[in-house]
């Protein structure tokens, strides 16, 4: 299923190295940029208190950086803001592998983990830019650009690619001789994300 | 869109409560639970030195407790059986919201965010299956169930639904005055995960 990727190698850090299932690490800038650009949303967590808080965001990518923007209200920009280390998470879900043993069931999946601290982008219109173009291509040239205001009430981050764990599970299932005499259909159930049909609807003052 | 949803109220925490856009915070246990059983898998973060993590991990309901599932060899699950503090977040992405302005495009989409300490569940085979029922209904009763082996090799883990964020962002494009002049199509352009048709393919032993 795919092409063979560079698997289980070790460029990463300590904290990046997969120990679980390590066969699953991909070493392959190529694989990190393309699951990264297929993904829409991810979760950038923090910690604060001791607690940690794992937030939906979107992104964009402009080569080996991730640029993310929210408010200056928001409790996760203005930490992030200051340097506070973070994790930037994009999963994205292939399919269902359906196995043999309940113990082999598992998932087809690509995920990315960033690991590191962001720093404050000053240059915001471009990366704003890079943001929505990577959720809807086409659309910035379109819309109103932000006025004076509202970009002073944005704050934009940046992320380096430098601490990076990248995990794809793309496999058959896997079965062995205990699994005799179980016979349920094996074998795997591709899930797709579609965009529907536009809605056109009241606009809201 | 949908019925209209008891929101801003304040019965969570100060950890919990919605600070940006407080007007899509929902407080509907129904809300809730229908979020967590339309997921298919969250993110678990914790925090390690310092430095968070968020891993996307399959879970399941029962109640309001959500269940988890990984090795007794992961360095996530053994931190959360410790006791330790997490976040586990479920967000589903439903819909781009296309408005006249970049500053007020953005996403329809709802979300979970539970804080709390697992703790370890000892019978582990009923929260297996509800794990497994959440995601694939009706296999549980077709495969090979865990062997003795295999069931000393998984951890499993409960997360009480008490310290829960439920936002739901569901609302129509916004616009200004401003944005005279700006005529892009508006409205929003629905998200929907399709599961394709399953693929047979080769076990591996």
């Amino acid at each position: 299923m795919g092409t063979p990727l560079d698997r289980g190698t070790d460029r990463g850090t300590d904290r990046t190295r997969v120990r679980r299932l390590p066969e699953l690490q991909v070493d392959d800038v190529a694989v990190l940029h393309g699951i990264l650009d297929a993904g829409t949303v991810g979760h950038l967590s923090i910690v604060h208190d001791g607690q940690p808080y794992a937030i939906p965001v979107a992104y964009g990518r402009s080569g080996s950086t991730v640029l993310f923007h929210g408010s200056t209200g928001s409790r996760l920009f203005r930490t992030l803001a200051g340097g506070a280390p973070c994790c930037f998470t994009v999963t994205l879900l292939d399919g269902l592998v359906l196995a043999r043993s309940a113990f082999e069931t598992s998932m087809h999946y690509r995920s990315v983990m960033v690991l590191g601290s962001c720093t404050v982008v000053e240059d915001k219109l471009p990366a704003l830019s890079v943001i929505s173009e990577h959720i809807v291509p086409g659309r910035w040239a379109l819309v109103r650009p932000p006025s004076r205001k509202e970009l002073a009430a944005t704050l934009v981050l940046a992320l380096a690619l430098d601490e990076v764990s990248v995990k794809v599970s793309d496999g058959p299932p896997s079965t062995s001789p205990e699994d005799a005499g179980f016979e349920p259909w094996t074998g795997v159930v591709p899930f797709r994300v579609a965009r529907g049909e536009p809605i056109e609807c009241e606009e809201e003052a």
